[in-house]
């Protein structure tokens, strides 16, 4: 077993400028200018190391080391490389760059792996462009749509299907591909921590055990239309106040529940300034790691506020016990965390993958922020662990 | 003195078609193609009457009975036919209508002014489209200096200059017009009211005696982007709640100080649904009969959620008095109200010119909005109010 980390800083170097803002943050969505250039990156590096690219029917792009129709199925590492708006560096990136790097060192190291072994760049994780998060994995499972897909609009109202034939893709191919997720024997994703578990145990990386059940709803408080400047308070109908209630009942709501809540989006009709609001829609996101308080906690903000319209719910992910069992053996029995946020490897643990996660200390928990960081000595344990844990399911 | 309201109901039918969106609302902005189409309708229909038309350097017109030049100042009415976004069909329109006919009443019973008279159609009165209001008078007066507002850029990032041009006119001319302002020896404006004061006194038509005092404040309530979903409640520097303090914050404060106060415009960044806001920019409309009470609910607003900026502020605007009186006494003792909303006849007042406004009742007291309303009786009572008006001070 090597303490070789590769050509992770070459590579990181080389992502940094791509779909960099001027906040320093990044915006790189699916199916873009900045995505293009991404996967053209990924492609180059992956068959600079000699392996074979495929891309699936969902846009994923896959990096074989070995046979996987003839020798497999395989061991799959990765993540993703688009962003949120303002995201930050590590989010995706990280888990590729570290998984290039891990099969670079065992090449280099002539290990001689007995299955077939992949690095996956899924497309479309965070959502950002279309609103439906881990886009690629759903499309690749079936648990996303393929018509459903197509027709999904970002905020120009270019819908998927034509921002997909705009890179070139057909996206009449869009869709299921039960041959490529056949391929797949373990998933395992290393991803940078979203959170401060690991900042408080003190390690360098820790594996996954679980992701929190979640979802997303949308309240829309309803007022009337009128002047500000003349309308007298005692005759308004101004949702901006039970905007304002709903914000603190969130919060207080999830102190009660032991959860995380959340009003992160909020449109506001016409938005004017001398315009009380004919409607304010806010957008909640309720998580926690037991699912009856999250459905506790909007359960109170519903009759204290309304219905909410549920746009998305995703129940606990286990990760399989047995391949988190073993991550964490091999690593020198790391510490075993659950996330709040979802990922690929939810998706694929929930088709049935045998899945796990690696995830790497945060400093500051901080994410999906241009302040989002970890520092280059942990993501180089990230990398050397993300390779013995390779070695060791490869064996 | 007749009773006839001329064409009235026959112009307002011409309008009714021009910008109207799907809500039933109006969509009239400053130098647009809709723009365009009131404007053509405004100069067809004052010349039909044997009016001579000319526009100033601002791009407002002016519909001329008789000379100004040789035998003025005259005796103006008028108001402006632009809205905001999803504005009604009264405020503006019902006053540039109701001048049209008054006049032509005049001209139809055989009338003959003492001094000219005119009716004035203000370009872009609500400022929706550049974020000036009262664009069009505060240009001629001076008030606004021509460099800003060729500068001024709309939503699409379309500079007032280019608007311009493209709506056939120099930018270059666009400016302070003291020769166009010099004929103008009084002004009434006629509005729908905005607010229920006469339905409460149970009169179809008001005078206006003064604008109150009124500004615009921006709040910056800075955060911390971070994670919905992983980052825990006490590590947070969430945005969204400091809105809602600001929020019921400026609603008790405009009770305590006998004041109006609304937070109408929300910007949120990034505005994810899972992403806590790095900043959340609230704009404050603030108004009151008294200067004193407003700036104090500014004041404690700034102590408790920080400094805001002030992006305008207008003092108290008293029309003029003799003015205001001889209005009301001319209308047998109609109420005389004030008004929180702002006007091109508040600029005209600031500017110097013996001003004054005419309301009629709305129902509801509900504008800025598809549901603003005022009753076919009560908008021709306006016309006969207007014709009566001018009769007089053109005697």
């Amino acid at each position: 077993m090597s303490g070789s980390t590769g050509s992770f800083e070459t590579w990181w170097d080389d992502l940094a400028p791509i779909g960099r803002t001027a906040s320093g943050g990044y915006r790189r969505f699916a199916w873009t200018r900045e995505d293009a250039t991404l996967r053209e990156w990924f492609v180059g590096t992956a068959q600079g190391l000699g392996l074979d690219v495929v891309t699936d029917r969902a846009g994923n792009l896959w990096a074989w080391w070995g046979h996987p129709d003839r020798d497999g199925p395989g061991v799959v590492v990765g993540s993703h490389l688009d962003s949120v708006p303002e995201g930050g560096a590590f989010d995706g990136p990280l888990g590729v760059v570290s998984s290039l790097a891990a099969v670079e060192t065992l090449r280099g190291n002539g290990f001689t792996p007995s299955v077939p072994i992949s690095v996956v760049c899924f497309g479309d994780e965070e959502g950002a462009r279309f609103g439906i998060a881990c886009a690629g994995s759903r499309l690749l499972t079936g648990a996303l749509d393929a018509d459903r897909a197509r027709r999904l609009t970002d905020a120009d109202g270019v819908s998927m299907a034509e921002a997909v034939r705009a890179a070139g893709r057909d996206p009449e191919q869009l869709g299921a591909d039960p041959q490529a997720l056949a391929r797949v024997g373990q998933f395992v994703e290393l991803h940078v921590e979203q959170g401060r578990a690991l900042v408080d145990t003190g390690d360098a990386v820790g594996v996954g055990a679980a992701i929190w059940p979640h979802g997303r709803w949308r309240f829309d408080l309803a007022g009337r239309a009128d002047h500000a400047g003349t309308t007298r308070l005692a005759d308004r109908n101004d949702p901006m106040l039970a905007l304002a209630a709903l914000v603190t009942g969130a919060r207080s709501a999830a102190e009660r529940h032991d959860a995380l809540a959340t009003v992160g989006k909020v449109i506001v009709q016409p938005n004017g300034v001398n315009a009380i609001p004919s409607l304010v829609q806010a957008w909640l996101d309720a998580r926690g790691p037991d699912e009856d308080a999250v459905r506790s906690l909007v359960a109170d903000l519903a009759a204290e506020h309304g219905e909410a319209e549920r746009e998305s719910w995703t129940p606990r992910t286990p990760f399989d016990i047995d391949l988190t069992r073993r991550l964490s053996r091999t690593l020198g029995d790391v510490p075993v965390i659950e996330t709040g946020a979802g990922h690929d490897a939810g998706v694929l643990a929930e088709a049935g993958v045998p899945t796990s996660m690696l995830f790497v200390r945060n400093p500051t928990g901080v994410s999906h922020s241009p302040h989002e960081h970890a520092e280059l000595d942990d993501c180089l344990a990230g990398v050397r662990a993300l390779t013995r844990v390779l070695e060791d399911l490869a064996s």
